[in-house]
């Protein structure tokens, strides 16, 4: 690695001045700048970005943590938060947690050195404490539904989406509406309930009463086959169960492999829904019906909301929500 | 952020005296040497281990560059990176280059700093040129097939891999197979031609002939949706084409979708295998066979390779082989 000090000794000038030529510091004269350009091409000499940029307190660089990669729904936004970061000139380096907490830590802390200008963080095992709680002043956007003031905050109504994904089956004349959902991974974590809230709105509009012995929730590191097996002791223990609402496409997909096997006929026998809205359940047949985050707002707006406190706005954290819509496919009957 | 000084300045001690505590150097007497601990829990003072690292020149940082996480071959493999570094005391960044030459580049560059200790990269739209060019010293292990030694490479062999793939076919009775594949994304790239020539190996064992017109190569940057219209495409020229062999199982698994909903009964009327192994297949109906590469083997091969390189090994680049195995689903009659 050629050092500035090499350079400074071919250009036959001071390390000060070398080192205000290449920092763009325009108090030297044209003849020694010259000398140092040509000292600079000569040795193919590439300044330390890291170095410089921490004298400026910048990196042009964003960390993403998100739980898992393997689940579609996080690779797909990772996607498109790393594209909607590069469109405003910044690059995403992702982190999978594994939505564990010391690992959400070194996210938060932004890996324990002044490495990021910003965080965006989907966190599944901080709790709320957590993350009120954090010394570190690095810009922060939460992905997700968390009632604190944090840092900035993005997320679907989690409420509203569950009671669309149960209104769906009953407007198509379901009636006995089972549900493979997760738990929340932390106290401080609201989805699921939320997710509940919205279910037991949409039976009760319809004139249902909330049978607990229908909902089935399971720990979060949960995967497809767990939900699937959920789903197959639930119907056995409810023949006249007729649909089956599931916490994430992830998990209806795997419901959907299992009742395949099992010879139930989706959507006659048992509609299934999910959420997020993944590649492969459009592709699965029967295909899988889904209300879809509008993953793209998600991403660009987490991404708008980390520069303007990038650049410096200090207002109280701010929250936003994401639009969503229901996609009627095959496996509710279209 | 509290600084060193300010450390120091709580302390009674000299900056020079701070820094050798929490640096760890010894030459501190042990009563100066509490003065500064105490100061430093009390103002929960944290160094700059950026800068720590850099003068020792490492981070801990690793970065993976992969051409796309919506890809889940890419996504799985990516995870299960982070945790084969993890359990060596490494943080993987993963980017999402795209395939994109400039991104590669910039994941070459270690993102045009001092930043990563090592860098493994799925090169697509890099040269062979661009790779054995690189100025930079960094540790590097590419994943993926390439005939340089620009670094230490991990891969399966594509051309077994085909040959499987085909001969399970064969086995399976089929004479007429197909293929969606993806053409080179750089003129350096063999996977593609290796895969082809495997295919014909396979037929050419079991006396057939090589038809080009069943073969359908698309760009890279291709999806699900475009593997499955060029198998119906091909279908509707071929009618007694009984079997299609897909590059990858996100092919494969947009070829199933689309073969379905024309009525094509898989395996009776067509089989169809791809490679990967991603969890979606195995959830599919009918499921999906798929030649797996070992996947976990990949991901701790590219973490011990880069940690012997960052350990100071400078031995030739090394080539390696991951296995492979073949799942027999479903959509091949199990």
């Amino acid at each position: 690695m050629v050092t500035l000090r090499e350079v400074a000794a071919a250009a036959g000038v001071s390390i000060k001045t070398a080192s205000n030529v290449v920092n763009g510091i325009s108090r030297v004269s044209p003849a020694l700048r010259e000398r140092v350009e040509r000292a600079v091409a000569e040795l193919d000499y590439r300044p330390n970005v890291a170095a410089r940029n921490l004298r400026r307190g910048r990196t042009g660089l964003v960390a993403l943590g998100v739980p898992s990669l393997r689940n579609p729904y996080f690779a797909e936004l990772a996607d498109l938060i790393v594209e909607a970061a590069e469109r405003q000139g910044l690059t995403v380096l992702v982190d999978s947690t594994r939505g564990s907490r010391s690992r959400e830590r070194l996210v938060l802390d932004g890996f324990g050195m002044q490495l990021v200008d910003g965080l965006i963080l989907c966190p599944h095992g901080l709790s709320n404490e957590d993350l009120v709680d954090r010394r570190d002043r690095t810009p922060l956007v939460l992905l997700g539904e968390r009632d604190i003031a944090a840092g900035d905050n993005i997320s679907i109504d989690s409420y509203e989406v569950a009671f669309t994904a149960t209104r769906h089956l009953l407007d198509g004349g379901r009636r006995r509406i089972g549900v493979v959902g997760f738990e929340a991974s932390v106290s401080s974590d609201d989805m699921a309930r939320r997710r509940i809230a919205g279910y037991r709105a949409a039976l009760a509009e319809a004139g249902l009463e909330y049978d607990a012995g229908l909902v089935r929730m399971m720990g979060r590191g949960h995967r497809a086959d767990d939900a699937g097996e959920a789903a197959q002791q639930l119907l056995s223990e409810r023949a006249d169960l007729d649909a089956l609402f599931c916490f994430n496409d992830e998990f209806a997909l795997g419901v959907m492999r299992r009742l395949v096997a099992a010879g139930v006929k989706i959507p006659d026998d048992a509609a299934v829904i999910g959420i997020d809205d993944v590649d492969a359940g459009r592709l699965f047949s029967p295909s899988l019906s889904t209300v879809s985050p509008d993953k793209l707002m998600i991403a660009e707006r987490a991404i708008a909301m980390l520069l303007n406190r990038i650049g410096g706005d200090d207002a109280a954290p701010r929250r936003e929500m994401a639009g969503f819509r229901l996609i009627a496919r095959e496996s509710t009957g279209g």
